[in-house]
């Protein structure tokens, strides 16, 4: 109920502080008989590891995760997974000087008045780097749903008010080729170099700025989703929204559904044919999700980020007694999160997926 | 797990088809020695009865709600509360025609894959009347935030692409009022007056069309909320995307913050003095929430419904047996929902409150 | 997290106290498809009921359950079953005298205590009648249970210090017979005899008696229970002690076994053979479950009742404001409550049993 | 729902094998503000800790905790704290004998028929090492526990049939006292000595044998536990259980109980007076809880053990593929596994207390 827990049957719970002894995860209820695949967990925290290009954060933290229990010979058993990262990097002294001081838009006023007590270093639990954690979990759901045939792609679809042109996805694989081509993980090549211009712009400014990742899931059987409170969508949104700086979630038409006609919106079924096994829709308005359960189409979502609150510019605010205080801009931090958001949005819809697939089980005798 | 219960410590558990014998609710965990009003129960779910205007669906249901368990000389006693709403207009007949056909873009095809067996008649457990159940229990939700002194107030801020202009809400109960004026449920006078002619024409089309829903939270202490997962908006909005038909979430700045720069995004603090008791912000860009937990501001959130996918056209689709099929537009339903949709958005945002409030009681010894 | 609800994947929600309207159920998580037997879920509750003989309370209540939602034509639909059954017997007046003073190792005390309020009328909440729905869902799961081949009998064993012989169980259906040949429900028909005499002179003494009942589950399949929490065995220790008036809980060899060394208590595994399909061990001492885990030799366990704490003597006692006070002995009364708890039990185990077949879906890739 | 996670607001998930590099432990939902010793926590440990003694285990572990995460400047802050024990003496090659074979009344064969694959180095998920988690969990659950007053004590009170006398328990800290001065746990000094005496002459049989450990709890508030699925006792009872090797639970009067008439077992309450603070009762068969909540009278409760599987003499069996087998008793094993209980009993009610005490903040408005 401390709310550190994620997802029912294939279940997550994370621990860890910005800059304590190391952050981790344990995940309950995966599956007997995954093979393990280390170097893909490791290569899925490589993608959010801070310092690796010139438009994310100078820390340098190598990420890497060891797990410590619930494998044996290369298979998962059934039983606990737990992993662990230790924390490398932790210039606690970059935080000295905010100490006493609350960061505006940041954590620190809510977690000091709720709890009494805060771990002022980057940020404590309320850290980003939390989601470290999640994406050696999601890089775990990505192996048990490979079981499963199901695959999962996301890229930025937009920085600021540069948006990528609509995407279709054939193949997963090529298109997670594309994105990874360039820094911005931008699936748009042509995009993709606007965007990390006017970040690095932006960087220089010392300011931040937000924008959304798109994300696509592919094979997904019909079936995922319960009512009436768990749709599939319901708890997609929550995962996405728990994910640090999100303030939106849409799915399938979205917000601009919303400005449509049922005459337009509605996805007319296609019966299979010669050329179409399976059932399909002849439009995706529903973004593969009817009455919150998966039908059988690609999965569609998007995710808006706000900009960074660590700026590199002085800024007014208060202190923990409630006096008008000044806090400097100092620290190492990114200028624009979306483009390691990508695989933080990947792993939570890995997660959710895998807690569905197993769910799903449960509907028939 | 079967996804029909809402909420950790004060959580509901619904039940109930469209055409059924009834459908009801149990509370669970409500506090002892809330005074119940019934009166006000009753109103709550009048304004998302059918039949209340002429821009809602003719079917007439009294919705007449009874309380069987879990009060005790009007206070509640802290045992379950069920409450259940009989089912009267059963017109199960005008679902005849469509007993082997999956309407476009309804959850017909999902539920009858995922379960093999459906209650075709009005949607069976997929029918938006669930929410009737909702709205009950937020009901007692809202008796109980009364004792916290917390306010909650929702209204139609669009139907298609006309838009309310922003509103401030000083007073909840006068911004209810104007709201209520109008059977479109928007605060604006002179936009419902365009709404309500527009959701006629549409109506006289046989079509449908989307809205959205803004909702305000008014007196929230700071401290509601759990890192990392169970953030306060992620349960909003989990909350939110469980209702029939929404398609997107989003709160504070929104997809548009996702646009900004953090020099204009950021919250500055406002220290408490003579004319400002307590912590403000000078914007609220955060929508109330800062990581995940309530700051004190009024929580700002909002929902966007897709058009209702009954509509009075013929439209290609398939059976049961997955071959084509038509089917033809009968049956009496909403040309727009986001008017029956307020009093739903603010039950559910009860709900998440009222739950957040008792959690927030374990944050410290 | 209030309480009133049990069990994971197969979950139970209880509502209603003794003097209320109705009380009831809704069973989430019950797979779609299972063949609805009204007319078996009523004779469950038929052994339950109150009147059923003369070492039973002579309070009468027909006990009627209705089903609301989740079924159609014949059939679960995978979405939830509500479960009503309506009070009639309501004497309340019986309990006029005790409004205001607590009864001895009642539940009053600790009620209006925690709460500050209590429904005085026959134990409110707390009253046993609270496990007709409890019955009512477990017949459901039974149910369940019969589509997997899983079957429970138990019986009463012990009444006061009288006990039955050890039994083994060939045939489910023809023990059961035996059991309900006699009022007592034991299925040894000369210990029934003295059980049903020596109950009827504690009656006549206005006293009350505890007992014993043993409960057997047949068919198993090895693999349900989940480490190393929710053990087959802690999950039906739990649904055991959570029926009123139970103080103990024992399985396979249990307080015995605590005696006993390991050279004799190991339960050796038999190889299949000619004459012994599957793995079976050549003694129970583990009462069909090793590492809370189910072998699929049969499962045994046995729970203890203490006597029922109202007697047709006066007491001496305290009031509301702490003061001493008297009480008589009115209203009608079980005593003794094992011939009416065995239905409880084996509802309580199915339930528990149901819950684990559906959680054991999730065990394997 | 994996099952390695317990309790809902003071909740802990374990994860490790016996054999893996660590076993540990998060903690979610303990309060902020809670004074973390370290020592302490470790002694509880070393309590439970192997080849503390010539009657336990002579494998050698220092079993010591590690905190990673949760804790600041000596105080928790409300967020998971994360503790690990490192695996060290791994002797797997012990093991490298009953790779194939399953052992008697052990969880071997039951896990591998559940999972299809299993961790066969020293019982893997089922071994008792993960209680070392446990026992550093509930050491924390204590600390919460004391700023409430609340004390617990548990000791041997039988090993194999010989009976330590009843205890009343005026100081926790002297009774602990004088149970730790010897090393079978026993608060009786008298008793203690035949039994070390009892387990010395068992062990050199290469036999094991069984016992029961008792626990008391002091100074707990009326209102802890909730009805009717999550009583005190209910909860306790799942715990204890849960337990590796423990066969029955019993409470107040337990299965005594069942053998007497209400006029004897009700405990008539006593108002308070000069010499008696607080409500009262006369006897205390209800064992501290009364329809499942607590009622201020000590609570006490019983735990039975069977006696440990692993013994030094040959036995028959069967191998993974179904074939009869023969196993040798090697290993280094407890031969009665109550005296290193006691840490566990204690920490598992613990930890049951302190979510109860969290869960009655909801209780009332």
């Amino acid at each position: 109920m401390a709310g550190n827990t994620f997802g029912q049957l294939f279940r997550i719970t994370t621990f860890g502080e910005s800059h304590g002894e190391a952050i981790g995860v344990i995940v309950d209820g995966c599956p007997a008989q995954v093979d393990i695949d280390l170097d893909f967990i490791q290569a899925e925290l490589d993608k959010r590891k801070p310092g690796q290009s010139k438009i994310t954060t100078q820390r340098k933290e190598a990420d890497t995760v060891k797990i410590l229990s619930g494998t044996f010979e290369g298979k998962t058993t059934g039983t606990p997974i737990a992993m662990i990262i230790p924390n490398e990097d932790q210039r606690s002294k970059d935080y000295g000087h905010n100490v006493d001081v609350f960061r505006p838009s940041h954590a620190d006023y809510t977690y000091f008045t709720k709890y009494g007590i805060r771990d002022h270093r980057g940020g404590g639990r309320s850290s980003a780097r939390e989601t470290a954690a999640r994406v050696a979990a999601g890089a775990l759901a990505k192996l048990f749903l490979k079981t499963q045939g199901i695959e999962i792609a996301a890229h930025v679809s937009s920085v600021g008010k540069l948006n990528a042109p609509a995407v279709t996805i054939d193949d997963v694989e090529s298109f997670i080729a594309r994105r990874e081509s360039n820094i911005v993980r931008c699936a748009d090549a042509a995009t993709a170099e606007t965007m990390i211009e006017f970040i690095d712009e932006v960087r220089k400014d010392g300011d931040t700025v937000g924008g959304k990742v798109s994300c696509y899931v592919k094979n997904c059987p019909v079936g995922l989703g319960e009512p009436v409170f768990d749709k599939l969508h319901a708890d997609l949104g929550k995962a996405m929204l728990s994910i640090n700086a999100v303030h939106g979630f849409e799915f399938g038409s979205g917000f601009a559904g919303s400005e449509m006609r049922g005459s337009q919106h509605n996805d007319i079924f296609i019966a299979p044919s010669a050329s179409n096994t399976g059932v399909k829709t002849a439009t995706n308005f529903s973004g593969g999700i009817q009455g919150g359960i998966s039908n059988g189409m690609p999965i569609e979502f998007k995710v808006a980020f706000k900009p960074v609150a660590t700026i590199m510019h002085n800024q007014e605010t208060i202190n923990s007694k409630g006096e008008a205080a000044e806090i400097s801009g100092k620290g190492r931090h990114d200028p624009c999160v979306v483009p390691r958001a990508v695989p933080i949005v990947e792993a939570m819809a890995a997660l959710v997926l895998a807690d569905h697939v197993l769910r799903n089980r449960a509907a028939k005798v």
